[in-house]
């Protein structure tokens, strides 16, 4: 039996399969006696689970990062929300009910509640008001359930996986998660990533697979129930093969990203949060090549403060320990929409107001990024790099921004160190314009993803568009070329941080072209430098 | 006494204010006693009306071209509507009220059913009903009102004008528009526009104005009612100046289109349909250098024939009298939508499905229009020109569906011309690959206006972006260098059509770089002139 989903990791999985039935936990209704015992019953198990809240906060801080950890966080202050509480306690007084049932249909009625409003971040919390309900319920029932207990390590099935239940699962106990619902970017999504291990969602597979052989294949997006002997040995292979292709490339660790014929380039990694610095260090990156600072901003209900910044950039800095990390400031817009900056709905957000835009009409916002960015610079090698830009004026003016923040760092006597500055090269504009922007700044990093759909005025997110989408289009390839050549005859290095520089059939090309830099998915590295090694650019 | 509103056309009128107010004839409800009698006198003034509405229709089709008459064809249409006609019957003979009573009451509640729907074209219906409805009740009172009954002409301010009220107006009484509705592309617009007089909508004005003296203001968009006597004597001044400049400019009629140094250039003009022609002719244009078929889909209900396509073609064709006519294929999507292409709602239009990649995914719709352009070849010069180019794949699929058009038409015995084919250069794809481009087809049309806002990354139309668009960006500029070098490379002359083509400022530097043509609206076609005339290229 084979069932289509949609894959958001890569790789092969082959065991049992483990279906994971949320404790529903069939609340019964019952009258009691003793309210004020039942209220206190209540209190004690919120206050329980408020204790293992924080416990799970710092062991995801570990594992997943700040910013996948403070789901953690919020949940605890939902706990503490007065409405929630008073719901509850008045429930049980007024119908003199058990406290797991006043529990449960509060959870049920503000997780209703929640899910009709109109704000994006409000809806997304009526799934959290179930999780912390589920989560008194589980205390106040006294249950402990170990929830993998297969000796084997097993293929993960699921409705849905909340963040406190991927967390409380026991990893080393999981090969791959297989989900009905869920989305690219859910938590299950992120851990499966963070776990390097295939996982797909949308899988509606039957309740009965429980406990039957199965495998995940991440690149086509398949789950297999009770494979046939011959698909079993099919993918057993397939398994070898990746398994030893990984062992050749863990061996290109601590190896050159050097040509046959000598030439070095520099071979950086793409994250979006801190919590990723870690796989970057596995995968033996050299450097970042571009750290999406806008997580920060994405994943924060107000305006983040300079010290929340400053702490982020430092974290990063220094677990880099030294090696390039090239941050690049705020590029919120288009697709990446932020509550409270207010932003109008655009026509055409991809052509609209955002990023360096944005930030150079506010500029005590952008003024708090660079602040927190120069402090943060004194504890590693930090680079710092601008989206969006079409004009030398613009450059120029961010640079006397920038001149002001170092007088004011100066004049509070906060160290920080000069750091390279640098731009995006992802619209036409700044393209034709390379030669004078190769002027004002030290290197060039090309977004090939918004420059090739500016180049072709194609929204690489209309699936109408795909079949004529082409990121190898000959004119996105003779900017690559104007870019280097102009960057270069300024002393620019020029890199690339878009998807195409992930591209192993492009490598060759670009390293001929005379590109300094790749920056690419953690993932992606070791695979990259077995390219560059076997390329020759001479001749 | 000044009020602001948006100018839809340029110029200065000093003259009394006429207010002109809707007939909207306080319509009482009245018993009759012969309900027979009362029907035939509805039937009788419905017979009237349409008698009135294809007068209507001759006259404007003499006056603003066919697309703009169209609209008296539905009312005539509209009236003849059976639930319309049966409601008025009903009413009168279920409530024994007079006819003028019962069509109001039926114009009102059809009206308010129109705008209630959800298809653009039905809500627009709406003002429809109720024009066809006035015209009944007019029709009923006898009334004969001349509108303006003043001597002198006058500015004439009213709500809004509907097309029936508009085409009734005496227009050599009529110095300017001025409406407190109305968009851009209203009737009054169009109207205004052909017949080069200021025009202003969004104005609110007050009821007392009529009588007095006013100033419009077109540059500025400003109505100004009782101007002092400095004030007065201003505008007097810089209308003198107006009509100086127009005689001046009138006095290039005829005239050719050659520097100081004796290089000629083609001077076209750019419309949106056949009723532009006129304006073509009167302003002394080369030919059309840009005739936008679109406008063809955009009025009509339905897919327009290959035989009402040919029409308008050959039409425009023969008014030409053999100057050339560059027809660009249909350029829907974007901010053009037309319902029954049933075309998505997208994230970034502007970046979407539209122009060329809508016409070869559609191939029968295509050809249906390359075989009336084909076809229209015959009797005139026509060149054809296809719109959102990006690969050379494009260029060389839509020479293989020519094919296929020209061996039907042989095979059919249809005679056409061997049309000159060209390209739109409007996307940076299209000017980083014009080398490859030129070798395919016989010209290139840079279209300006799309080309800036994807090289800058900016919609054109958000308005939170002006004060960043730069239509004289230095990329730009680069562009077209590069475009006009590789067309003249490989034989192919190379135009503007978008609306930097009229900026005068930038005339001397265009015609340095080498440009062979340039397409503006009729209105600039004489101060362009003036503006070649003026220039030197050499040295």
């Amino acid at each position: 039996m084979q069932i289509n989903g949609k894959s958001v990791f890569n790789g092969i999985a082959i065991g049992r399969l483990f279906v994971y039935n949320k404790a529903e936990n069939q609340i019964k209704r019952k009258k009691v006696t003793d309210v004020r015992k039942e209220i206190e019953r209540f209190q004690n198990a919120r206050e329980e689970s408020k204790k293992q809240l924080s416990e799970l906060y710092h062991k995801a801080l570990k594992e997943v990062g700040e910013v996948n950890a403070a789901i953690f966080e919020v949940h605890q202050m939902m706990l503490d929300d007065l409405d929630y509480e008073e719901s509850i306690t008045n429930m049980i007084t007024a119908q003199e009910v058990n406290a797991e049932f006043a529990v449960a249909s509060t959870g049920d009625n503000f997780s209703e509640m929640f899910a009709a409003m109109d704000d994006d971040y409000m809806r997304a919390r009526a799934a959290d008001v179930k999780d912390i309900s589920n989560r008194i319920i589980t205390v106040l029932q006294g249950e402990n359930h170990s929830i993998i207990q297969s000796e084997e390590p097993v293929i993960l099935l699921a409705d849905d996986l909340a963040p406190s239940e991927t967390v409380q699962l026991d990893k080393s106990k999981i090969i791959s998660f297989v989900t009905r619902h869920g989305s690219t970017n859910s938590h299950t999504a992120i851990l499966a990533r963070t776990m390097n291990i295939p996982a797909l969602i949308g899988v509606d597979f039957p309740e009965d697979a429980d406990g039957k052989m199965g495998i995940v294949d991440g690149q086509e997006g398949v789950l297999i129930i009770d494979p046939q002997v011959s698909v079993m040995e099919e993918y057993t292979a397939k398994k070898e093969k990746e398994d030893e292709e990984k062992r050749l490339l863990l061996e290109l660790k601590g190896k050159e990203n050097i040509t046959l014929d000598g030439k070095k380039i520099n071979l950086y990694a793409n994250i979006g949060g801190v919590g990723d610095v870690a796989d970057v260090l596995a995968n033996d990156a050299g450097g970042i090549g571009l750290f999406r600072s806008e997580f920060l901003y994405l994943e924060s209900e107000d305006y983040p403060t300079e010290e929340e910044q400053f702490k982020a950039y430092r974290t990063v800095a220094e677990n880099m320990a030294g090696k390039k990390v090239i941050i690049r400031t705020l590029d919120i817009g288009a697709d990446k929409k932020v509550d409270y900056f207010h932003l109008d709905k655009e026509e055409n957000p991809a052509m609209g107001y955002r990023a360096i835009r944005i930030c150079l009409d506010s500029k005590e916002i952008f003024k708090t990024q660079l602040r927190a960015l120069y402090r943060a610079s004194y504890y590693g090698t930090i680079s710092i790099m601008f989206p969006m830009i079409i004009s030398v004026g613009e450059v120029k003016r961010i640079k006397e921004i920038i001149r002001e923040v170092k007088t004011e760092l100066d004049e509070a006597g906060v160290p920080y160190k000069d750091v390279e500055l640098g731009i995006m090269i992802e619209t036409p504009a700044a393209v034709m314009i390379s030669n004078e922007l190769a002027k004002e700044v030290d290197f060039f990093s090309i977004g090939t993803n918004d420059l090739t759909q500016y180049t072709l005025a194609i929204d690489r997110q209309n699936p109408k568009l795909d079949r004529i989408y082409d990121a190898h289009h000959p004119a996105l390839l003779k900017m690559l070329q104007m870019v280097i050549e102009n960057g270069h005859k300024e002393g620019c290095w020029v890199g690339i941080c878009g998807e195409l520089g992930a591209d192993i059939t492009m490598t060759e090309i670009f390293l001929k072209m005379g590109l300094d830099e790749l920056s690419v998915s953690p993932s992606m590295i070791l695979q990259v430098r077995r390219k560059i090694r076997e390329c020759r650019i001479e001749g």
